[in-house]
């Protein structure tokens, strides 16, 4: 049953807005995402949103009606919102007309199934969102099979990270641990730790990556702890012929995925 | 002469923080830049704030003292206020300790000497500040001439866009042309134009590129129209081997430039 709603202080309209903070959405294991676009590669995933609230001004389209339709064979709410409501919950002025509560997964390495995917990407101490976002989105795109986040990052369930990812939030495997978690769960089988590296390291370029390869990104100001990078199997250099000593996080990690998955292919 | 503000309607204060808005920054031609780190990247360039302002509980630092010393011997304006009002120009809550205001410089074509480097990065209707940024820090790092922004893009002298470029701003060139301004002076000389495309594309693992060679990355949302991809000289695919079909604008750009990068060396 489709519900409408209609004043902000509406308890649905208060909860959907609080998943925008962190302290909620960690209190209440639940995010948000926005759009039918990013809803549908949800569905396509086998991932339905538990609540999902629409604009009453929305366009109608047949994969909102197949996914209203999912959700609510799945016992999920359906709610109808005027657009000013429902740009208060995206905190946007052009809110996309349909967005979802989905709640969140575990993140935990036990389920990393390492040999399922050649290449992993792996940040330590990732502040930003968007490249947090834009990292699973890359993954996606080079056939890895997940990010694993270590040490204290960004939350991949943050409105900004879904968003940048396009919608691998939902394809991609997340881990989250400390390094010492990491480090030893890594070693417990195959993986090839690398890292970009200006101290001890080989050219990029054709570099003997193996698979499972984890490809180890650093802080965004600070770059990785040079012990981190010791404990790695294949430290390689990156070219910067320019003023500056480092890459956009995100883009760093393209680059090596990039250059591991032609070496790594047949 | 260093001059202390004290209050916030202080047309000083009110004038650095009108340029966080873009009608301001084009009306003024001048824009902001954040930080003593960025500001010494600019110093370096050769490029000195009109402007300098500095949180009265700065921690003292010599390239601080450089900076301002250059910019009083050059007639320029040294302002000192605190934190708090700091704050209220940067937008941020941890504002950084100085910030400095920039005369823009101009952006015609006609600046561009396409010979003196052998990749420019080209970006149409690209929206999103951090991507033009990143697009620059790229740049720098590739060894590139500069960035040509095509269409309406995001303003490359926003603060955004300008702190993701980690000083590159100030180092590469940047020109802004509607597509057929464009298109007419790329043909009048020497330049290979290059796109990522899904049509009658080659793999761009050792495609042919040739310098002075232009890498053109689309929209974040629609891509390239496609006359634009017809008029490349040069049309690659990337591996995209999950559900998405594109990648993130700035990771495009950087994967292409340093695959460019690798096949024009010698």
């Amino acid at each position: 049953m489709r519900r409408t709603i209609t004043g902000f202080s509406n308890p649905a309209v208060k909860f959907l807005r609080s998943l925008r903070d962190k302290k909620y959405r960690k209190r209440e294991q639940r995010f948000l995402a926005e759009g039918l676009r990013l809803l549908t590669d949800a569905r396509e995933a086998g991932r339905l949103p538990e609540l999902l609230a629409m604009s009453s001004t929305r366009t109608p389209h047949p994969l909102l009606d197949a996914l209203e339709a999912d959700v609510a064979a799945a016992g999920g709410d359906v709610i109808e919102m005027d657009e000013a409501l429902l740009a208060k919950i995206t905190g946007k002025d052009n809110p996309q007309s349909v967005c979802g509560v989905f709640a969140e997964w575990g993140t935990s390495l036990a389920q990393i199934d390492r040999v399922a995917a050649p290449i992993w990407l792996v940040a330590q101490a990732l502040r930003d969102p968007g490249n947090l976002g834009t990292l699973l989105r890359t993954g996606d795109a080079v056939g890895a099979g997940g990010l694993i986040l270590i040490d204290d990052c960004a939350d991949p369930f943050s409105v900004e990270a879904v968003r940048a990812s396009m919608g691998a939030i939902f394809t991609q495997a997340v881990a989250q641990a400390n390094w010492a978690e990491f480090i030893a769960w890594l070693r417990q089988g195959a993986g090839q730790l690398v890292a970009a590296s200006l101290r001890d390291a080989q050219p990029y370029r054709g570099a003997p990556y193996a698979a499972p390869c984890f490809i180890l990104i650093g802080n965004e100001s600070r770059g990785l702890p040079q012990d981190y990078e010791h404990a790695c199997d294949l430290r390689v250099t990156v070219p910067m012929l320019g003023r500056a000593d480092s890459l956009n996080a995100a883009v760093a990690g393209a680059v090596l995925a990039y250059e591991a998955l032609a070496n790594l292919k047949p």
